[in-house]
């Protein structure tokens, strides 16, 4: 892992976000801020955006409205673009194959910026894997109604070169000119030298939070609050770690620990899952529950609660009917 | 196991029955008709059978209403008894200390009727391990109002001998017995020379229905009928046989399978832990849950599934307020 400052240069890189929410909106906003191109793909908002803008509200960094975006309703109506930034729900990474393709430029590459683990799998068939990197988001913010965003906190990315198999990619030049145009857009950033250890790491926190705030309708500080579900937190923390060590990364219980501390001092809060399910919208199971497990499984380790979890989540989420949660 | 037609002799047994309700309601009422005398512990519904009676319907045995019940509001009033039949939930075990010393006859035993593992020990921790006998019942009753209990279906017990330690105990005079009295009362008997064997055996059905039905707000038709939930249920089933094993007890695979089938065939059904949640009622959570967890351990069984479930139970039984349930 790397941190630097870097020196703004005047190269200007055009993007495609491919999905202008919570996400897609914020960096795209910021980076547009930053005198890049960037290019928005909607679906339902397309008319709103570009009759009264993107509107993003931030708390840290100032109003960053885009004006007047370049906003699209077709990929095939969109420039190529030298960074496409997958910022859809990875359940909608069956839709790649058609977007992908008329967006990104020759020698242009593949932001994956979504939750779990082998989500860039999806990406890296239609574009081959060499031409995908993957990006985690640490980011508080909301979509608040067509076209509007509101950002709460943080927003910090980490970086990393995908790649087929296990091994490490190390830090490329692509890599490093991309968190450039993240950091001079005011975000802050992190190079990872290995993205399969980036993505156990960030399933610490994602794996027990998750799945038990939708099958036990519950809140962080709840489910911190009662000796067994912390209990269960930590053992489920456990067991991506666990899952990690099989594929030889290796989390010192240290970062479980902080994890925990972490997670006690922050306010109620819902997980993305949590928001998806009570919406009525379908759950990332198979990038945060289905393949950490299957990975795991391939290299010997059962992960006998995370599995447990990802039944009782397919159950609950194959009874959404027509955006209609549950509870 | 050892099963036999009975010839009724015309021994009168007098029996305690501390608890009338689905379960303790209809035997009492069964033993009363048999001709034995049966002395009723009585709580909310005292003044109710006194003046009406327990009111009994059966759809297999007919009425058997006990029109003038001996029904009594405090142990130290009733008559000391050859058989104490523990007919509460195991939730309210602590309470034995002072219900059984008053109403237990010498040489009479004390017959624990009730879900799940290790619920004998609190009986016998008052009373000594030499005079409990455990009893199973596959029993659909429910109880309709205060002194009003409806008999559905089913109704057959299970009784063996309890002891400290695991061995088996085998089949005793006073088994065979109890087992005559049951008998000629109508009820199906089968003596069990393993009680421990005959507890985990029930427990490969409780465990994953009773706990399955609550954290998901399920029927078990629903949780057969989906994929997901179907292979937990299996998984869960396989984890009580392992830790059947750890205790030196066998159960065959075919075992499993057939309790699968069993519960494919069934309409669609609440479990008893899943009426109590409703109910805002504790649920029997260490009866089938952390006792068969801790049995396991001790010897060598880690059974992360059930301790999964044990855990989200208990943040939900934690939860319930002023008998509200959360769904």
């Amino acid at each position: 892992m790397e941190q630097k400052s870097y020196n703004r240069d005047t190269r200007q890189t055009r993007f495609a976000i491919l999905g202008a929410g919570a996400l897609g909106g914020f960096y795209g906003a910021m980076l547009h801020r930053a005198g890049h191109e960037v290019n928005f793909l909607l679906h339902s908002d397309l008319d709103v955006v570009r009759r009264e803008g993107l509107r993003v509200r931030s708390a840290v960094h100032g109003d960053c409205d885009v004006v007047e975006p370049r906003a699209w309703g077709r990929v095939e109506d969109m420039p190529a673009c030298d960074v496409v930034l997958v910022a859809l729900k990875s359940t909608q990474n069956g839709l790649l194959a058609q977007l992908l393709p008329p967006v990104l430029a020759p020698g242009g590459c593949v932001l994956v910026m979504q939750n779990g683990l082998g989500v860039e799998d999806d990406a890296a068939a239609v574009v081959g894997a060499g031409r995908v990197v993957g990006g985690l988001a640490f980011l508080c913010s909301h979509k608040v109604g067509p076209g509007r965003i509101e950002h709460l906190d943080y927003g910090d990315v980490r970086l990393g070169e995908y790649g087929e198999g296990l091994a490490a990619r190390g830090i490329t030049d692509r890599l490093r000119r991309l968190g450039e145009d993240f950091a001079a857009a005011g975000v802050g950033v992190e190079l990872e030298a290995d993205l399969l250890l980036a993505r156990w790491k960030k399933l610490v926190w994602n794996v027990p939070y998750n799945g038990l705030s939708v099958v036990l309708n519950a809140t962080t500080d709840r489910l911190m609050g009662d000796p067994a579900t912390r209990e269960l937190c930590e053992r489920l923390m456990r067991e991506v770690v666990a899952g990690a060590a099989a594929t030889g990364r290796t989390i010192e219980p240290a970062f479980v620990e902080k994890m925990l501390r972490d997670t006690d001092k922050m306010v109620a809060y819902k997980p993305s899952m949590k928001l998806d399910y009570d919406a009525g919208r379908p759950m990332e199971l198979e990038a945060i529950y289905g393949n950490p497990l299957r990975l795991a499984a391939r290299h010997g380790a059962e992960l006998p609660g995370l599995a447990m979890l990802y039944h009782q989540l397919r159950f609950l989420d194959a009874r959404r009917v027509g955006g209609q949660p549950r509870h």
